[in-house]
């Protein structure tokens, strides 16, 4: 099955807003075995919806229209819809009365705007909205199906993962499978990949470089799920055995997740020594569930009387190497160490700009500080400011998910 | 003038890549007054990339084609242009010297493939690309404009700022403002602009809501930008006589970028004690530049061992209230005040999620601590935990911004 989005408003045209729901929406049909066509953003202009809703029904089986059903008068996408279908709107007596409820509650006043909102394209589906007001709608209308969501994501996902798989008969068998490197380049492990030979007619294997990692996505269509479920098991065995530890998670689980997750495991507590990184490489750990487990302490140093007092680094040696140094930046993991909080303790100190003072910018000290041992990795991120400091944490989650497993030895 | 955008890629189409170009292209476009009627995404295919260039041409005056000018077989825009407007593709002696001349820098073995790179449209203008490989182009064709740019946003971008302006005529003259305004929901906002009778029929003010601040656009289009300009400011200085405070900065300063400005403006420097949102408070100030003038140290306590430890707050207290409490969070905003590192201290504690414990998730206590005197606020957020994360950073730092000149009182 082929399908398009239309995704509605102006604001969307003029750039102020970003639409993240055609990317959602993609992903989630691509997983049922719907091949997306088209994603369209429009102005509110019913001519020019109209036109394009016209055109794309002559094109995909299933239409997607995302936005628009709003109370103001902008909002048209109804309208729209239902002069390019020909059927009338009529009042939906149950929406009505919700709404007539809720604002009850709340003790505000129905403006007749609102009321525009229980309106729906007649003989269609209803999708009851239990995340905002405007609810969705299924219409069938010459063997195609034509989907009404609301526009803003915070209704718009939770109303796709619950009416969407539903309402969508699929065909085809789909399998989907994603797997998630870290430590190599994109190129380095899409030739490998290529080496290995495994893609066929049905099977498809595509990488995508994020920041610090790559995605491997396997996609399998067919008729006989359970063979594809078989032959994608195979490849990911392969993958597992060819790349080893870089291959450090499946789905969506970030790095960061991984590394909390591998902490408690061993069952050990690390502590962050921030200055370049301000915080960020701590909130992104503490970002992720249980981390509290992980994570029981850190210190963001933002200047040399921080480091001193609260790090106990030596005054010598920020004078003698800088507050971006080999040294500064040992003292700094060692100190927060020995405040006995973690088991594992990591000192980042660098230069991120835009003004550049004692190091050129973009250089990075990161100290690991283990029971037994440190080790220090001096690194040079290119970027603006926060990029620096992005790539620079992302440098640090990765290398101790890369490395945790030496620690105690 | 009327613009269509087709960003190219099938990696956006199911969904595994958000497609950043369109907003940002739009945004600047808008900017010089041109109108964007379209945004289309589509896949790797020749054959609906050929209908789609062709069928926008008949629409539009100024197309971009953005991504797919890469070195491997899927990237065929280029190839699907020059079919529809009937050119052929030359090789551009410039751009394959300076490709064999960055190979032969890194040691490396050009592919057959890359060659394919340096073929540009017969007569088109060849837009060098300073941040990558693929050259820009642009095509006049009957009338009308055609550009080709790459897909990675870290060359699309800096191509876009710097090719966009010189190469495109603008007749009409727009001006644009953009307010920002915090402390006030969207709809408040937006009821109070309309009861000024400010918009007028070239000129148009919309709101747009973020996490924690709403911005206000007014774009004003006339063929005297002199007249406009002196209509946009009389807007502008009404709405700073109505919202007062309210309204904390113009373009695209964040409220976390005007309250380092504030800070450093009062000579005031300020430090976290953070809890529950674990680094993102001071993350989010020192990802300002000069940050380092206005925050020296944070603590990020994520145990009670660090609350007593570092912040000495007594374990009595702990005991008897409990860590997310209105009394721990006064001891830990003290408790950071006394390392004498801060002249505000800030301290938050509250409940994230997922697991619920001793108080209700989304609780948050904030204690700001000021010389003479210090004040508890107490929220419930909702949302999931980055979410309550988030918004609690988000809260604070509003909090600050607008109540920080109280300070000293």
């Amino acid at each position: 099955m082929n399908a398009g989005i239309i995704t509605i408003g102006t604001e969307l045209l003029i750039g102020s807003v970003l639409d993240t729901n055609s990317k959602y929406l993609s992903e989630k049909l691509s997983e049922i075995g719907v091949h997306v066509s088209y994603q369209l953003s429009l102005r509110d202009d019913f001519i020019e919806l109209s036109t394009q809703i016209k055109y794309l029904l002559g094109k995909v089986d299933i239409l997607f229209l995302c936005g628009g059903l709003g109370p103001t008068e902008d909002d048209i996408t109804k309208e729209a819809l239902a002069e390019v279908i020909d059927k009338k709107l009529v009042l939906d007596e149950y929406q009505y009365k919700k709404m007539l409820d809720r604002f009850s509650k709340l003790k505000k006043i129905m403006s007749p705007n609102n009321k525009k909102q229980a309106y729906v394209i007649e003989g269609s589906k209803v999708l009851d909205n239990k995340w905002g007001t405007a609810p969705g709608e299924v219409i069938e209308y010459n063997d195609k199906k034509i989907f009404l969501f609301p526009g803003p994501p915070k209704e718009f996902e939770p109303m796709i993962n619950y009416y969407l798989k539903s309402n969508i008969k699929e065909n085809n068998g789909i399998v989907l499978k994603s797997l998630n490197i870290t430590g190599l380049g994109e190129s380095t492990i899409e030739e490998i990949i290529r080496n290995l030979n495994l893609e066929k007619e049905h099977i498809s294997i595509n990488t995508f470089a994020h920041f610090y990692d790559t995605e491997i996505k396997i996609i399998a269509e067919g008729l006989d799920e359970h063979s594809l479920n078989v032959e994608v098991n195979n490849i990911v065995s392969k993958l597992y055995s060819t790349f080893g530890n870089f291959l450090y998670s499946e789905g969506e689980v970030k790095p960061k997740e991984a590394l909390v997750r591998k902490l408690i495991e061993k069952n050990l507590t690390i502590g962050f020594a921030e200055s370049i990184t301000g915080g960020l490489l701590s909130s992104k750990l503490t970002s992720v569930k249980n981390a509290s487990k992980v994570l029981k302490n850190s210190i963001i140093s933002y200047s040399n009387e921080s480091k001193v007092q609260v790090l106990k680094v030596s005054e010598d040696t920020l004078n003698n190497f800088g507050a971006v140094s080999y040294e500064t930046s040992i003292e700094m993991a060692e100190g927060l160490y020995n405040m006995g909080l973690c088991d594992i303790a990591v000192s980042i100190t660098g230069e991120a700009g835009p003004n550049p003072s004692e190091k050129e910018i973009g250089t990075v000290f990161v100290c690991y500080y283990y029971k037994n041992y440190f080790e220090v990795k001096e690194y040079l991120f290119s970027g603006n400011r926060t990029e620096i400091q992005e790539r620079a944490a992302d440098a640090v989650i990765t290398h101790l998910l890369l490395n945790i497993d030496k620690e105690g030895e």
